[in-house]
């Protein structure tokens, strides 16, 4: 068995760990990645493209923001549309001035990938059987392969940034963890196609087919998404047939304006919403989906990994610049704010913006008074300025919660 | 039988009924109440006393604000308070300038039954077996009991404003009609006392104990509500007993002013949300209770009568000024949006404030994960702005909506 050893030990090499390790390594603390599959599946990953302030104000402070704010696109507002009628959240006005950039998460990890390797930082791809050990002591450590080679990750704090399906949540032993979970009974259908989105913003779009979002990742390529019944397979849907329903479920003078073309990537992922509490334990920290899941609706996932970031970034760095270990136990409060926040958001809008079946109970409810409720709340939050508000403050990023000081 | 006949027939002679009654015969529209108890019984109902500046605005157009105006005690502001942590709404502030006024339903319907006795109009108090009939056709009637006498009541429309077991919705056909229903898992136990309130305005307080509310009638009167067990019986409950218990669910500091005294009234009542659609059917219009019902978290109960009042008082003014009876297919879309509104509000006040079994699946969803939701959203909406402006602005109560003129 090799030993080797490093400051902090960072599972997962996908965004939230790699803009870790560059903050991390820019305040002179050391850190290892290890990365159970290669770095091009990693970007082969389609994930989200809305990147709130906060997020790319740490990209910025990462020195790794060059292209975003070369290649990223500000988008001032956000379209909501309820059968047909439009209400514009104009983010920037309502806000005092906040914006999204628009900017895909493949590109910002390769950016964080590049910048990585230019640094010299060490990351192990392909690093199986990752596990880590000790972690309630001060010697934590990681054992796994990697080359044909058994190896010892001796360190001081693990970061677990390994996704849902990672080691680190199962980590922390089933009787200190709480899990909530909500899986909703449909799907989204997304299809990836190279040609001009049909409008400079996002749309969010409800109609009696179901809802659809009509988004993008560059001027050039459009990401649209259709919700699906969970029965429904991607082989079930041509571009054709995919192309057509769209049209039907936006508004017609959008629907007019939508350029088609052949699919470059189209897949079905499930909704779930999903927290797992404490997201501390010992000197293991979960960041990201290790810890959290939410439905897309709303753009929240890639943010709210990045806001785990943050906090654990600003803790870790005190931690090493005082020697006082108290701060990490501020991780999990921090965070768990946050999330709830943006779990909460997601939930409502997932809940305001989509069909369900009105036979079947949902909220407690009788399915059809649930869906009664949700159009009262879209009639009331799209029609008063407040409501506006309360929508455009939540997408643009609630901020991020300082570190209280010892 | 004896043959009677007037323009509107009244259902009801609470305060919806003799708001509408009112209303319409200053505007030289003649109307006869039909009354199933006494006018005592009628008084000796203890209800709500938060009137929105609409509801207001509505008895001083009635003329029969004199009282209110002078004992009635505006309140700019209510509180809510988590676990201790007090959160003032600033109603006034934050809307620009809206309060509510503090003043018994049972007072209002004291002054309205004056005035209809001073206006000479007709009500028939203890009338029973009321049955309206024809009401699909011009020629609609109603036949009563009273004093020993059959009548038969002809007239041009009927207003049933005679609550939620009346005979009004009973006559809309089954299949004509969709009802909307949510029973909570717990009810509300209220006292009154003859004892100053605890503080000037209303606290909603949410405790590990479950939710309360300190509220008032006048500045000699309080009125508190606990939330109990649906299964709890009010002789469970001495005065002392509710006292002690809602000490505990108070603030501390509010809790050391709470002056406690004999009750002299105290029931339980359960928590539904209720809405009956369509509201109007033929000539035959619900008003009030009679059409749908809403948790008393919020104050919006008295309040949502009062603006199917309004609606169908502008309405029917219209239709005798132009002979135009187009004008009534408008009074179901115009209540209903308000009403759906005031619903999804009182729901919504209504899950943020009180606890639930954390066991049971609610809004579709494991209750734990439902409680953490409602957690963050008392964090968010009271601890924002913006959050605040959307409490404030649907609690001094939304626009009346304008009749559409031809």
């Amino acid at each position: 068995m090799k030993t080797i050893q490093t400051q902090v030990a960072i599972i997962g090499a996908g965004p939230s760990g790699l803009l870790l390790g560059q903050l991390l390594a820019r305040k002179g603390i050391s850190n290892i990645i290890l990365e159970r599959v290669t770095g091009d599946y990693v970007l082969g990953r389609i994930r989200a493209g809305i990147l709130e302030q906060g997020f790319a104000d740490l990209v910025r402070e990462a020195g790794v923001s060059e292209r975003m704010d070369a290649e990223g696109h500000v988008h001032e507002g956000v379209e909501l549309a309820i059968n047909g009628k439009r209400t514009r959240i104009d983010l920037k006005g309502l806000t005092g001035g906040d914006e999204v950039v628009c900017y895909g998460q493949v590109e910002i990890t390769r950016d964080l990938m590049d910048a990585r390797r230019e640094a010299g930082l060490e990351t192990y791809y392909e690093a199986s059987g990752v596990q880590p050990h000790d972690v309630k002591s001060d010697q934590p450590y990681l054992t796994f392969d990697h080359g044909g080679e058994s190896y010892r990750l001796d360190c001081d704090f693990i970061a677990g940034c390994d996704g849902f399906h990672g080691v680190s949540r199962q980590t922390i032993p089933e009787d200190i963890r709480t899990e909530y979970e909500r899986v909703y009974p449909f799907g989204w259908l997304g299809l990836m196609a190279d040609t001009p989105p049909c409008h400079e913003e996002l749309i969010y779009a409800k109609s009696e087919r179901g809802f659809a979002l009509a988004s993008q990742r560059s001027p050039t390529r459009s990401r649209y998404y259709l919700q699906v019944p969970l029965t429904d397979k991607v082989e079930d849907w041509s571009d054709e047939a995919f192309w057509e329903e769209l049209k039907k479920r936006l508004p017609a003078e959008i629907a007019d304006k939508v350029v088609t073309g052949p699919s470059i990537e189209k897949s079905i992922a499930p909704l779930r919403s999903f927290v797992c509490e404490p997201m501390q334990y010992g000197n293991l920290f979960l960041v990201g989906d290790a810890a959290h899941i939410v439905p897309p609706t709303g753009a929240k996932g890639l943010n709210l990994a990045a806001s785990d970031v943050a906090a654990l970034y600003r803790i870790l760095t005190r931690v090493y610049d005082t020697g006082d270990r108290r701060y990490i136990e501020q991780y999990s409060e921090i965070a768990l704010r946050r999330v709830w926040h943006g779990e909460r958001f997601s939930w409502w809008m997932t809940n305001m913006l989509h069909n369900f079946d009105q036979e079947v109970s949902n909220n407690g409810l009788d399915g059809q008074m649930f869906e009664r409720f949700m159009k009262s709340e879209a009639d009331y939050f799209l029609n008063s300025e407040n409501g506006r508000r309360v929508i455009a403050e939540q997408y643009v990023g609630l901020p991020y919660e300082e570190v209280k000081e010892y």
